[in-house]
């Protein structure tokens, strides 16, 4: 794994930030729905990729030499915009908006659409699985509160995902020494179609240092 | 779910269609790689996020009126171009290129970057899952000859998944009536990162269709 960085970037300027890169991102969202949906004439198409290539190419002018990483600074803010489920600078991520109910409880809406599907109308179940392992891992870590990582996860699928507004929900079912057992559902306006219980691990290196602090 | 749409495109055209397409959506990947890791001033991303909002403008002056779906032509060719791990056309997907060894072996290698981070410079553990999902569940259908949903997916995270070149594989292990049983694995040169299970479920329309065909 690489490093968390530090960097010392004031709150106030990071709110500034990201309500400058929100937008790119979200347009991006909204043209990479476009791409899979366009039936414009093959001239538009061609030129459409000639013009993302030139803005990819004054975005390139300067940036990151690789991946986001995680970054915080000293006002115990931290923030991950590469991040592929939550990440606010990544289209790939719908991005999962994750409300911590309590500590060992969260929740997130989203609606996914077109980019999102497997199976005809229907969310793609590696993509449920996706979020879930997300949305699980932060449940595990009690808000931040302490790191964890996976070591397993099962998913059960009950009936297909259709496309459209959906709900997640995880809970901290029970722990153990280093070990937190979590349970979590995706699910549409119907009740759940998808389960999922992990089980996530408290290292030691971390366990020490909260028995410490 | 949704239909299977029945369209007929001959296979000639959709290659030549594909050829148009994919690279557009490839350009969309570089773009979304870009869109996380730019750091050229404020004003040239609020200059790039109205081009590509009047570029989405255009090719949603004619579109599909829903997500891509799955679609197939009398020569028996399917195509499922939107789909969010395989879908040439679709930029959240890598996309995943899967190559059938036999019926029941199938593999794929895939070099990640960027937009499929979680923890610093690693894969995100729900990316991971995400693509071993599509790749088990294509290996239970041995190959496409038959229709399975997934039923349970289990995934055993051994250590973090390095971003850059990696290799999954999956095998059929065993079959019961109609139960599936598939292992597999993502990993990278030193080994294996990610290991799972799936127990996969034919139909009984489907199991009837075969004993009646």
């Amino acid at each position: 794994m690489g490093e968390f960085v530090h960097e010392e970037i004031p709150s106030t300027e990071l709110d500034r930030l990201e309500a400058t890169y929100r937008p790119l991102a979200d347009a991006v969202r909204d043209l990479l729905d476009a791409t899979i949906r366009t039936t414009v004439p093959e001239e538009q198409v061609r030129a459409a990729q000639a013009e993302i290539e030139a803005l990819v190419a004054r975005l390139r002018a300067e940036q990151l030499p690789g991946p986001a990483g995680v970054r915080f600074n000293s006002e115990a803010r931290a923030w991950n915009w590469g991040n592929a489920v939550v990440g606010l600078r990544n289209a790939v991520a719908p991005p999962l908006r994750i409300v911590h109910e309590s500590a060992g409880h969260a929740w997130a809406e989203v609606e996914l659409g077109a980019p999102y599907e497997g199976p005809p109308g229907l969310v793609h179940g590696g993509v449920s699985a996706m979020l879930l392992d997300h949305l699980m891992g932060e449940t595990a870590s009690a808000a931040f509160t302490r790191v964890t990582f996976t070591g397993t996860l099962t998913m059960t699928y009950r009936r297909g995902t259709p496309l459209g507004p959906l709900r997640l929900e995880a809970r901290i079912d029970r722990e153990e020494g280093r070990k937190v057992w979590v349970v979590a559902s995706i699910g549409d306006a119907d009740g759940v179609t998808v389960e999922a219980e992990g089980v996530f691990i408290v290292p030691a290196w971390a366990a020490g240092e909260a028995a410490r602090g």
